[in-house]
């Protein structure tokens, strides 16, 4: 499967017209390779074979990992990669401009922008890598059903963080996808919060942004409860969220344009005039890193291709108060299965009530 | 005490006869500021005032961690920090060309390169940086302690990975400073083994290379132990790495040549004839990175300065048998204090037998 990614970035070399591609950006390096060392690079020719270098620590490791992906590359172990990619690289170099530092550029000899090529091919998943995300997501509704059932009251957020991200690792997350946002009573009213020896109080909104990871891919989820009975205006900001969420949701379509879910989510948010309260992004693709590409804007200019898989996470924040979350990592599926959007983090979206 | 960060970098460009620096390294950019974002960066003129630049995500956050630090910046608020830093720039303008990326450095008017100044000033660390690093270390050798105190036959390198991990967290550390390194039996032979399945059985030399993050400082230790009663060829090696890591040690005191601890534990093991199972970095600056400068090696040209903190991390990896590292992360102290190498990691390095 990964042998086929390869294949794809040729194909976009070669209708960019272009010779060859030096990929350096690890995460680029890993999905074309499966190599997950700290120091590789990947010189991609249009014709000829691809050359992996790498230095002396990872001789082993990428031998291994290069063969569980079914690749037979030319291994070079160099303290000098970029002068040997340099040394062996056609005149009509592309590289990631976008991401390359500048002395590394220099001496790669200045090559032209290769543009977002493998974050483009990164936006639709292949078997595997759906087969990671879902467990990842499954993981990461399973710790937080069961945390939710647990005493909550009187422990801090960064306990209760913490406790979730036990969970996380104990179903067989390699590690959290990133650090959890715990945020209760008026800490919820900041998007990105971090955990805090504030204790749980009964009242509070609970606002926990949190995923776990499996095979180097993401899973991001949000939910918002409340600790004891709701209050009018924490149920009527729910309601608000979940409607928003819904309606953009409903937009995660094969071949409907990206921004249509930005229009629809927002419009609901409008609609129940809570819009103002909504400061951050509305969603992202999420893989092997968190944030990629697509990420959903009025600005996205393309349509939506089956396999994407991305987030809708539309918020009310209401400063000093409170606020609400509610975000589903989701996969675009194929037309012929009938193109409904494939909720990953399936768990409630009613607002609990824990006692 | 951040302040005087700025005042000496200001210093350094004074010094180098630039007009400006434009600082986008998000490490730098924390140093610098003590801002935790994700977007960030500092317009650092010789003359006049500093500016911050960030977007609206950030606007609070930026706001506490600048004051929290002392400082009393402009906060520009954008979507589009470079354009506006290229704008504010003056002419003569240098930025990070090891770290930016091409496109953004184009975009801010191919500036020239500053150096590594503020890695420079990040190898002395102030008493603030000390203190989180000697918390960091304090944590993970208790941590240590108690796990090595504990049944550890018969469980996995992932379950003994994760248990480690979790009492950090429970010390009081942020997160882990890195994942950590449990290598049972043949697999302590392979210097970065990522932990498996494999049981812990009798017999095995067991490696174990972690640390704690503190404020953002980290901590690096590596110990091995055998379980059960040690086998002569296990003694035999330990013994020589010990030898060899204490001879580096003794050369990390100010005014040493950096490359005089390579000689000192490099002669060691090659005194008791084991230099060619060394196959790894003797050891690194530690701090808001787990590895930066100065790197210890034969080729380095400068002397330790105090306030210094680097690992001494020698071992011998014997393929398909086993290996030992023995590490700790070591402040270079004052002269007036005797100068004596001050170890943050301080816990027993005699080979210990696990029952």
């Amino acid at each position: 499967m990964t042998e086929q990614r390869l294949t794809r970035l040729r194909d976009l070399l070669t209708e960019a017209g272009h010779a060859a591609m030096y990929v350096s950006d690890l995460v680029n390096v890993r999905y074309l390779t499966g190599f997950t060392g700290s120091n590789g690079a990947l010189l991609v020719p249009t014709h000829g074979d691809p050359v992996f270098l790498t230095d002396g620590r990872y001789r082993d490791q990428a031998a291994e990992q290069l063969a569980a992906a079914g690749l037979e590359l030319e291994v070079v172990v160099t303290r000098d990669i970029i002068g040997v990619a340099a040394g062996r690289a056609p005149a009509d170099l592309v590289a990631e401009t976008h991401l390359i530092d500048v002395d590394s550029w220099e001496k790669l000899g200045r090559p032209e922008p290769s543009g977002r090529l493998i974050e483009r091919l990164r936006e639709v998943k292949d078997d595997a890598e759906v087969d990671a995300l879902r467990r990842a997501c499954e993981i990461s509704v399973q710790a937080l059903e069961a945390l939710l059932a647990g005493p909550l009251l009187g422990r801090t957020e960064r306990e209760v963080a913490r406790d979730l991200e036990w969970r996380m690792l104990e179903l067989g997350a390699e590690d959290k996808a990133f650090d959890t946002i715990l945020a209760a009573g008026e800490n919820s009213a900041i998007p990105h919060h971090e955990p805090t020896d504030r204790e749980l109080r009964r009242g509070d909104l609970l606002k926990i942004d949190f995923g776990a990871r499996v095979d180097g891919y993401h899973a991001d989820c949000t939910r918002t409860v409340v600790l004891g009975p709701a209050a009018d205006w924490q149920r009527e900001i729910h309601a608000a969220v979940k409607a928003s969420q819904a309606a953009g949701l409903d937009r995660l379509r094969p071949g409907v344009p990206v921004a249509d879910a930005n229009t629809a989510a927002r419009g609901s948010l409008e609609e129940s005039g809570w819009i103002d309260a909504f400061t951050t992004g509305l969603g992202h693709g999420v893989g092997l890193q968190i944030h990629e590409d697509p990420f959903i804007g009025s600005a996205h200019p393309g349509r939506l291709a089956s396999r994407t898989v991305l987030t809708m996470e539309p918020g009310i924040y209401l400063p000093g108060r409170g606020g609400v979350r509610i975000e589903d990592t989701v996969l675009v599926t194929d037309p012929d299965h009938g193109g409904e959007p494939d909720v990953l983090t399936e768990t409630t979206k009613e607002l609990l009530e824990i006692h």
